[in-house]
């Protein structure tokens, strides 16, 4: 099968667990709506899709782990739980007193649909959702757990203050302001990296703790997340409305630390590329087990949206 | 011991708690700050107290569980997350968007200290926070870690869409609303009794699974809760700005749904005590091993903030 094709296969399989997940849930309409037209908004599922690939590569050699199914199960609850993270990250993103962004994957932002104090509670109520769908899956027998805690545990590092929080809370502290490299560095790695290396690891440890395997998907993890933000960072300035899905040219209005805007945008291009490059070295020796993780990669730099 | 010493080793020990798990922490400086600020600005620590005391009640029989220690400790993370919870809800609660309120704890609201963005990201680092320090003062032995789990579990349930999330979800739709009874009760049995009952629910779990405790605590935390919300609309009405910590009269303002409004005041006191006298007849068939429990619940009508 082609890339495109085995691509849409896990795009599905993502976006049906996401609508199972929530048709079990019980809440307020409104608090309900809006999780949902933000979670069903035909996002890119990059990081689930990362989550399960590396899965995969470490399933390579394990016999007893099973292919997950569309009820109660670790892998799908883990995979949707990331989404819901990036996607509560988006709407909180979003806001008026952070980017104040109208348009998000082609439709109005959740607080141009719903209001600000629904979009504050939408973005709190999937954060915490990701961790009620992953307790919840959790095997009864505890011997069977302990890949999976690990697993989460290392999804909420990367989402928390010490990863993916971390990283905004200094982006919004550095707007407008002629920071050094080390401070656009410390930016990208958490702000974007972190989230990425971190499905990426998790995928491997809910599997078996493989410490080869490991290393490699994290040294992919923070070359692709840094090639991601770069050409996010490019799309920013050159994208289009309508393939983009939000407005191009905010990064600037803001005053953002961006790639381009510190290093030009051939430079940029060219470091995007030998991200890549590196990233894809890392995962040659796993042979025909790693090639949709490869193409992945290599998606990124022809990505336009 | 009496019950205010009780009380206050139980507020030094969730204290300490806090300020080492904080301790703990690598991450952008201006987040932790405001993290800090919030956290440590003197709350009642009601909530993880209500943990602790159930998991105390339920340790009567417990021979194998342990008293917990300053690390690692899984009743110490899960007092603690709790608190997390409860301080992220405020934090957000006080926004412009949502309550905008300016004192808070008779300090100023997060935002007001560090701005709307950082008062955001800070109840979200929170929120994540929460469910890292949980996770990572798992034991490493699965067998031990069952109860644990459950526990997390129950505290994630009470703590979303379906419980505290969903009843703030409402409680801003219902502003200026004439709601009726039934309106009032699904806002206040998820906005403050939800975290509440599963704050006690969590204790017990996280010690052994005894039906007979958990149904007790569960209907001492309802009881509990909605007196605790009635005595909380009566200070918003009555209290002052300096017992408070908040400027009283600011439900009115909003006009928010709250019992003096719908019962009139006296009413609203009967109706507390009643619930307090239930939540009291319900752990009495413990002896001496409910006495604090029974004396918190009393003090809830007493209580100036």
């Amino acid at each position: 099968m082609g890339f495109q094709t085995v691509y849409r296969e896990k795009v599905d399989y993502i976006n049906q667990g996401l609508a199972f997940l929530l048709s079990q849930r019980e809440s307020h309409p409104t608090i309900l709506d809006a999780i949902r037209y933000s979670l069903q908004a035909g996002g890119k599922r990059l990081r689930p899709i990362l989550f399960l690939s590396a899965y995969e590569l470490a399933l390579g050699d394990c016999s007893k782990a099973q292919p997950p199914t569309l009820k109660q199960d670790p892998i799908l609850s883990m995979s949707c739980a990331i989404e819901m993270i990036h996607t509560y990250s988006l709407i909180h993103d979003d806001l008026p007193a952070m980017d104040n962004d109208d348009y998000r994957r082609g439709k109005l932002t959740n607080h141009k649909v719903y209001g600000e104090a629904t979009a504050i509670l939408a973005g709190d109520g999937l954060l915490n959702l990701a961790y009620e769908v992953m307790l919840e899956s959790l095997p009864a027998d505890p011997n069977k757990q302990f890949g999976y805690l690990k697993a989460m545990k290392v999804i909420a590092h990367s989402a928390g203050i010490s990863g993916m929080i971390g990283g905004q809370s200094a982006d919004i502290e550095n707007q407008g302001v002629n920071s050094d490299e080390s401070m656009l560095s410390f930016i990208h790695t958490h702000k974007t990296e972190a989230l990425i290396t971190g499905a990426l690891k998790a995928g491997v440890l809910a599997c078996r703790e493989d410490k080869e395997v490991l290393e490699a998907v994290s040294g992919y993890g923070k070359a692709f997340g840094l090639a991601f933000q770069i050409t996010d960072d490019i799309l920013d300035l050159m994208g289009d409305l309508n393939q983009l899905g939000k407005a191009p040219g905010s990064d600037e209005r803001k005053g953002k630390l961006t790639y381009p805007a510190k290093y030009g945008l051939k430079k940029s291009q060219i470091m995007a590329s030998q991200y890549i490059e590196e990233a894809v070295s890392l995962l040659q020796p796993f042979g025909s087990k790693s090639e949709f993780l490869i193409s992945l990669a290599e998606s990124i730099l022809v990505r336009n949206r």
